[in-house]
């Protein structure tokens, strides 16, 4: 199998572990956060700086890229990974989410979603089908099947609907796939509903992925729905492949979630909160870019060991922000990755010492605003 | 004398020289061609990164820092420098040439300029007092005099008003400069009437500064009559002091002025170009965001050993441009500062080896689209 894991260590007091995730592009350690590469990039920051803030995996999105510049390029350019200049792992996305995502521009049949471009209003249709076609070209190391992702909140039975589809489409993905190396996760789906969440996990664990994601939280549902959601869906999920929590990348839920026995997760937050000027501290975020920063020249984090913390001042990045320029949002950028992949490294070290527990307590204590 | 200078070699065939500027932050060889960082920052650039490409001393502007983040902040930091985490020797301008382009926004008279800010059109006034007040707070290596910069085409009558300004405006300049740390460079105006020249150098020579700048050139004069203008005011500034011609930075302007004895040059068209999509060659610019180059996986230039050339192709560096991913405008900018700052880099070594004229037809004889 291209794709594989080993658990590699339990944690006393719950269901949180250690893994390796194994792929073609190497061996990553889990619990896992992937940088998002939304376009082939991710923003701001070149592959040797992903690495250096401790980036080992990251995401990239299919839709964004059949859309721009088109898969037929980047097969040309001989796969993603030389295009882009990362050769580490790739996880890309279906482009399920996105799709859905674009309301009205699209059209959903069982055979697949009609849409429209975002850019440029063109027509284009994605099926099960068509999605793994992309993901091979693009020759990410782990595919993701297309789903339909509900959302928050929706009824009963449009979630039954929506789970089905993808249980459906997860089965069309599962045959169509040929390439030997490259994994394929399937996404349980379910809404907030438990019934529908283990009808899910049941249907995809038949189909034998890779691995498994958990799709359809943190679309807007409180957050303690969310882990009551993780509680009942991980133990479902079977023990010896990684489990996914797609989209969620704050850092309280990184924790709870690594808690609760997730070992990969993807989230464009912190970069993004990084190109609005916002920087995450071990004691919540800070507005860099507000006007009670303008002379302060403290790091953004005294305690960070980052590029832009051993460097800059707050009043200088709030500058170079303010004035639109460039480095200001590498440096934010920077230390937004470096701050959450530190997380999850001291989450991996918790764990080792059978201390999640007290490591989730103290974090959490410390952490406003989440 | 805080900044002074050393000539080491004299070309053989003409006035092309090696020279070394000491200054308070390190020595460097000359022909330098200086980076721009006009807020604080060479737009998209890491001072590491500066570095990288061969950039040894940068310049910043006055009038950008003196309303955004303001001197006092600057000083509260200690000093640009600091600010901006580079450690290298620094050049500022003085503010005259922004101010006088302000056209309507300006009102001159003897005493000084009062503008409105091109940002929110708050009144300031700025004089040669004020300048140097301002340069001093900054802690620049290089100040420059405040000066009157007339356009082209202009009146004899008004180039002769504007560097006789100039002159005077030198005078107070010198005379309330403290910083001993700091050089000033007095600017030659006298726009493109040779016996204005002579009369703006001998004036500026009179009064000693620690180089020369030639000023009011490269302002949409035809590149012949600028060249006519150096041969003419080259020989009338002193041998032993950096001779620097403003805001040049073509490359075959560069070839042009080294030959003919400028030490110095600065401008803001490598880091320009590289935004607007442009790349500079061997053989002259490369439009990269082109459809031309949508499936082009060559590097910019299979010659250059940059960072991005050695990483990136054309079609990639298309494809980030396209979808406005910062990564494109960086690699771009990379590689023109690395194209210009190598080009000076061998124009050092062709005076080194008496073989300027060689290297001048051969570079001129390959570039296309000066």
């Amino acid at each position: 199998m291209a794709v594989s894991f080993t658990v590699t260590k339990k944690e006393r007091s719950g269901r949180a572990r250690l893994g390796l995730l194994h792929t073609p592009h190497g061996t990553v350690e889990t619990p896992v956060f992937m940088p998002v590469g939304t376009q082939a990039t991710v923003k701001t920051m070149t592959p040797e700086e992903v690495r250096e803030v401790g980036g080992r995996i990251i995401l990239s999105n299919t839709y964004h890229l059949y859309l721009r510049p088109g898969q037929e390029l980047i097969r040309e350019a001989g796969g993603l990974h030389r295009f882009m200049n990362w050769d580490g792992p790739i996880l890309t996305d279906s482009g399920g989410f996105q799709v859905f995502s674009l309301g009205p521009l699209r059209k959903v049949t069982e055979e697949g979603v009609t849409f429209r471009s975002h850019i440029d209003g063109s027509e284009h249709f994605f099926s099960p089908e068509k999605a793994m076609e992309v993901q091979e070209t693009l020759g990410s190391d782990i595919a993701m099947v297309f789903d339909e992702c509900a959302p928050y909140p929706c009824s009963r039975e449009y979630a039954l609907e929506a789970l089905e589809r993808t249980s459906r489409w997860a089965a069309r993905c599962r045959a169509v796939h040929r390439r030997e190396d490259q994994g394929v996760f399937g996404i349980v789906q379910g809404g907030t509903f438990a019934d529908l969440r283990k009808k899910s996990a049941y249907e995809l664990v038949e189909l034998d992925f890779s691995g498994y994601a958990i799709g359809g939280l943190s679309v807007g549902e409180p957050k303690e729905l969310m882990y009551e959601m993780l509680d009942y869906t991980v133990p479902l999920l079977p023990e010896d492949k990684p489990r996914y929590l797609m989209g969620v990348g704050s850092p309280d839920c990184l924790v709870e979630g690594v808690a609760r026995g997730i070992d990969m997760f993807d989230c464009v937050l912190p970069t993004r909160l990084a190109r609005n000027g916002t920087v995450l501290t071990r004691h919540g975020k800070l507005v860099v870019r507000n006007a009670e920063y303008t002379k302060d020249f403290a790091p953004f984090d005294r305690d960070c060991s980052c590029y832009a913390c051993r460097n800059y001042s707050r009043a200088y990045v709030r500058h170079l922000i303010k004035t639109n320029e460039v480095l200001g949002i590498r440096l934010t950028t920077i230390h937004n990755l470096h701050f959450v992949l530190e997380l999850m490294k001291e989450l991996r070290e918790a764990i080792s010492e059978d201390k999640i527990t007290e490591y989730r307590d103290s974090f959490l204590k410390g952490y406003q605003g989440a």
